[in-house]
């Protein structure tokens, strides 16, 4: 596997810009292909069988490309279509929720634990058992908050509207719990809120920053970093020599419809749009083989 | 063409029940066939592409079920892309646009309208175009208002979110209108906020009973209204002879996922599930020719 290879994250949409973002930070320097399934968005709402079908569609777009490692950004995908797409691709996959659920349970002094998220990923008790899995004596409490997405997409994220939201979804958890799962990739963005909402001594845990850190654990492990410096001439790569920026030249995003929408979207979540940014299709892509 | 055929219906999902009702209520002597396409739904945000391939495909599916009309229940379906319905079925096509338009130039008093629908309606500007048709001095404000979706999915139509959602939403037409269209198939459930909002002097027009009473003209127009009578007994109808509810068994109802979200939203949206739900897929039926 060549380490220079950029590494592959796809979401249903918009949301899994948090991760990239979260992905970005911790891995500086590492190149990344993002896939938005803008055009079947959202997939919180559908049934196994179609987020499983969608999901092998994008991982094998992206596996197509070139990419030495698969991110899983979308935590509905993540919860239910995980073990599918590690089928369907030869490359190393990551999804958000073991992390999430792992950092969760370090994190929590009580074992209190809450999980906000879509109807599909809480019905899909991912978080519970990844959870369980970790701390067999863990209590954990779920609530799906489907109208966060939208609220985050409309640029709502720190108004009145947020803030009664919030303390409708957060009321039978507030007071129950003491470390908070944000286990969807648009919760992040209403971070203060849900803070305030659910109080101030309550670890939310961020599922996209757990998982970069074991994107970089498991980069390490396989001798997958991108190296930063020519082995030959010593030299710094050139793009190394300057400073990254979100969504610069070196990253490539796609989309599968509507590229402007999701560009005005990813200026809101990240302060500003991809320069490189794509409108594709994934569907019909049965006779491809994943490359490795 | 036999009049005793149903009426398809065919919407993005959930919304269109709304419509169902409309028509139902107007012409309880019909049948219905009533397609969702839940798995890729909403097309709200989705580019003219693919809002146009994705409503091809749903019509035809009914068209080759064999419906004697199809009913395009959906706003942005509607926007974007009756032209293209049109030109791929062989049976007369009703969008809810112009009826709504139309009924609201008819009620609007000082012809100053406001309308509110999805992202991709209003970005269409199908309804100014379609008011100013026939009231060509009409001033015509539009508002797009995508958590209004989310919120009556989330059987928050009569809450305290729901007030401050419209109230924010609301707030650049109050005043400046005399008569507002619910220009997406939700509204009507949120219809008392709407109203207590915008305020009680102003005219609310559904674009779905518009579009019924449209129907009904174009049934007797081309003299397709079921008969009732067995023309050779005298007898009423089977079916007729007991009153017909919502969602009975002479209605189907085909979503293309998740049906036990859809049958649980439209208990909530009609007061009752429907007795024939079943999923299909309608994708991949371009070899498919329309029925007449």
């Amino acid at each position: 596997m060549n380490s220079n290879l950029p590494i592959g994250i796809f979401d249903s949409g918009v949301g899994g810009l948090t991760v990239y973002r979260a992905l970005h930070e911790q891995l500086p320097d590492e190149k990344f292909i993002y896939l938005g399934d803008t055009a079947r968005v959202p997939y919180g709402t559908k049934s196994l069988a179609t987020v499983e079908r969608y999901a092998v569609e994008n991982a094998r777009f992206l596996a197509a490309h070139g990419v030495k490692l698969l991110v899983v950004a979308c935590n509905t995908m993540s919860a239910l279509a995980l073990p599918t797409i590690r089928t369907s691709v030869a490359v190393p996959v990551v999804g958000v929720i073991e992390p999430g659920a792992q950092a969760a349970a370090r994190a929590s002094k009580e074992q209190h634990l809450g999980v906000i998220a879509t109807e599909a990923t809480v019905q899909s008790g991912a978080y519970r058992r990844a959870i369980k899995e970790v701390a067999p004596q863990a209590e954990v409490l779920e609530r799906a908050c489907p109208l966060f997405v939208a609220l985050t997409e409309e640029g709502w994220a720190e108004t009145d509207v947020a803030r009664t939201v919030a303390t409708e979804y957060l009321k039978d958890l507030r007071g129950r719990v003491d470390t908070l799962v944000l286990g969807c990739t648009h919760y992040p963005i209403l971070r203060r809120v849900i803070q305030e909402t659910i109080g101030a001594d309550v670890r939310l845990i961020d599922s996209g920053a757990a998982t970069a850190c074991a994107v970089e654990e498991l980069l390490e492990r396989e001798n997958l970093r991108r190296r930063s410096f020519d082995t030959h001439t010593g030299q710094l790569l050139k793009e190394r020599a300057r400073a990254r920026r979100l969504c610069d030249d070196l990253d490539h995003f796609y989309v599968t419809d509507a590229a402007e929408r999701f560009a005005r979207v990813a200026e809101r979540f990240l302060g500003s749009a991809p320069s490189r940014l794509e409108a594709v299709e994934v569907w019909g892509q049965d006779e491809l083989q994943s490359t490795s």
